[in-house]
């Protein structure tokens, strides 16, 4: 896509750093941006900025924060002995959004990945072993994401815990809310049936 | 989508300008411009603030350009002689990756939305009527959008140049390539069928 100098040209390869961003979309993006709406343009690249600078993660949680500590960390209300690991932010948004969960987090920020170079220490293990030996969880709550990478950072982490005698448990498995069995795939199916409780 | 503190909330509202983009997605591309691609988003923010401060209007063809006149005005290989007028940049664009024009452009950033408040100032009419005077345009080439205000934009345009006795060609409407007869709207099957041509 040549033909309009090399800024513009440069902002939609820029655009592309988005996820589900491709050349076509960058286009119009740029095109959008331009032509329609460049006070809006003006105001992301300032947020982009301020967000860069101010934003890092909770020494604790390692969630993204404005602060040290984050809000959550720092809320005395919260209940030290639960701690639900989670891969990402969005998790913890939505497990708040979908649960009355009241105690603490931890975010990996992603999953064991050998082949992507992604070991324990990039997941914050050394940290979270830390928060283990404190010897005041009482509940770990693995909310990892149900993937072959997932179940194993889930089953890493559970043995960590296990060995310190800390109780942990897994989100539960199985039909979806709405599901129809006949288009199940047959994994959840048979995680569903092996795990029937009764009335 | 409340919780991990203001900036990380305005840089989502931000991202919110960029066109087919919405909570979720915002939300997605927060997490993972500050999770996973910082250096991405500091050259977006370099690139949006850069292209801000350099890239406007060709004074001539209202494309954008890092230059007073744009590298299409200022080539003077080009034949001053055909004027193809359409609505976006990105359709200067198309055109030129699919034909082998070797005309100038003129973008109007628009169709004549008179509920919208775009009437034909907004458009650089006056800017056209201009050109159309220099009495050195052969061929006004309409490529609007074949939309009900694409069309009505060009008949607008078609006036002005008839008025000044500048020959006007509007592209072909018909069956697209590859595309079926069955399956085609009527509009364009009309269209097609009124406009048959000999073999």
């Amino acid at each position: 896509m040549a033909g309009l100098g090399p800024k513009i040209d440069h902002l939609m390869e820029a655009l592309r750093c988005l996820p589900g961003v491709g050349p076509k979309s960058a286009q119009r993006m740029t095109f959008h941006l331009l032509e329609r709406n460049r006070d809006g343009a003006e105001q992301l690249a300032l947020a982009l900025t301020d967000a860069l600078g101010h934003i890092h993660h909770c020494k604790q949680c390692r969630i993204l924060s404005e602060t040290e500590l984050c809000s959550r960390c720092a809320d005395p209300q919260r209940q030290r002995q639960q701690l639900c690991i989670v891969e990402m932010p969005s998790d913890v948004l939505a497990i708040e959004q979908a649960t009355h969960y009241n105690g603490h987090f931890f975010v990996l920020s992603g999953h064991l990945s050998p082949l992507d170079g992604i070991g324990p220490d990039a997941l914050g293990m050394p940290q979270l072993i830390a928060l283990f030996d404190q010897n005041i969880i009482e509940e770990v709550i693995l909310a990892t994401n149900p993937t072959v990478e997932g179940e194993a950072t889930a089953h890493y982490i559970g043995q960590l815990a296990q060995a310190r005698n800390i109780p942990v448990t897994r989100l539960a498995h199985g039909i979806p809310l709405g599901g129809e069995l006949e288009y199940l795939d047959s994994g959840t199916l048979s995680r569903a049936f092996a795990g029937r409780a009764s009335l």
